[in-house]
């Protein structure tokens, strides 16, 4: 489909400019969630099932997610791609508009809290783990939580607290 | 209306997550367009006139445009709040992932890859000159082209290149 304008705005959101889409990139890139059962079950929006069915098609049609070749009677593990990898600096950024100018919410403000206040090295450092997790690039030899672990945790004691 | 989660990242895009109410945003920030009609016929995306009206009245009423009253028979104009400027790294990410991942186009590629390039001081100069046109803050003192002059000027030179 031909973008159109060649605006790289608009080229981008023609393919990220919808709510659920960028939702459900959030679930896989944050909570880990690569098949469709635990990102029906767990997503904090409540995403519909006919919706998430379409935009999983959609993320994959335009390059976000791969999608893994099971055999027979296995579920289907969905995986980010090079280019859903780099919607992390647009989740980030939303996620710092959000912070900052709607109603607080009671839950994940911590994990937005981190990523913000870590800066881009951190981000970075996010985006390498991925690359780890679903692109099977080495991962990180540095001891102790990972990026993306340090964010679970942030998660979950306010989950908890 | 309450957000359907306590996530920032949800929070934004129900406000932000329209393909639309994006590119009104850009056109406002970019383009300096603050009146119905100059937004209308001006749009790059060919956009629909009762799109338009419907996305100029959430954006008010989300709290991101105001509404200038003008007497009786003046044009509405259309300013940026604080929150409405704060969109700007938002659609510098999006620009940014646009033209790392999706098909070249022939117009406006300049600009994002001017505000890329020069990075976060220059984003925030952007910034700065936004809330001097739309909020009457002092403008800079600085001699040469303002940060949105050349942003244009990147932009002309690749339409007529």
């Amino acid at each position: 489909m031909e973008p159109r304008s060649g605006c790289p705005v608009n080229a981008a959101v023609e393919v990220l400019g919808d709510r659920w889409s960028l939702l459900v990139l959030r679930d896989v890139i944050f909570e880990d969630r690569r098949f469709f059962r635990a990102l029906l079950t767990g997503s904090a929006e409540g995403i519909a099932s006919n919706i998430l069915a379409d935009r999983l098609v959609r993320l994959v049609d335009a390059g976000l997610l791969s999608r893994g070749t099971g055999a027979r009677g296995q579920r289907i593990r969905y995986s980010l791609t090079e280019s859903g990898i780099q919607t992390v600096p647009v989740l980030c950024a939303l996620g710092t508009w959000g912070l900052d100018w709607r109603p607080a919410g009671n839950g994940l403000r911590r994990r937005h809290e981190l990523l913000r206040d870590r800066g881009p090295t951190f981000v970075e450092e996010v985006m390498d783990e991925l690359r780890a997790r679903h692109l099977g690039a080495p991962a990180s030899t540095d001891k102790g939580p990972t990026p993306l672990e340090q964010l679970g945790t942030a998660a979950a004691a306010e989950v908890t607290s």
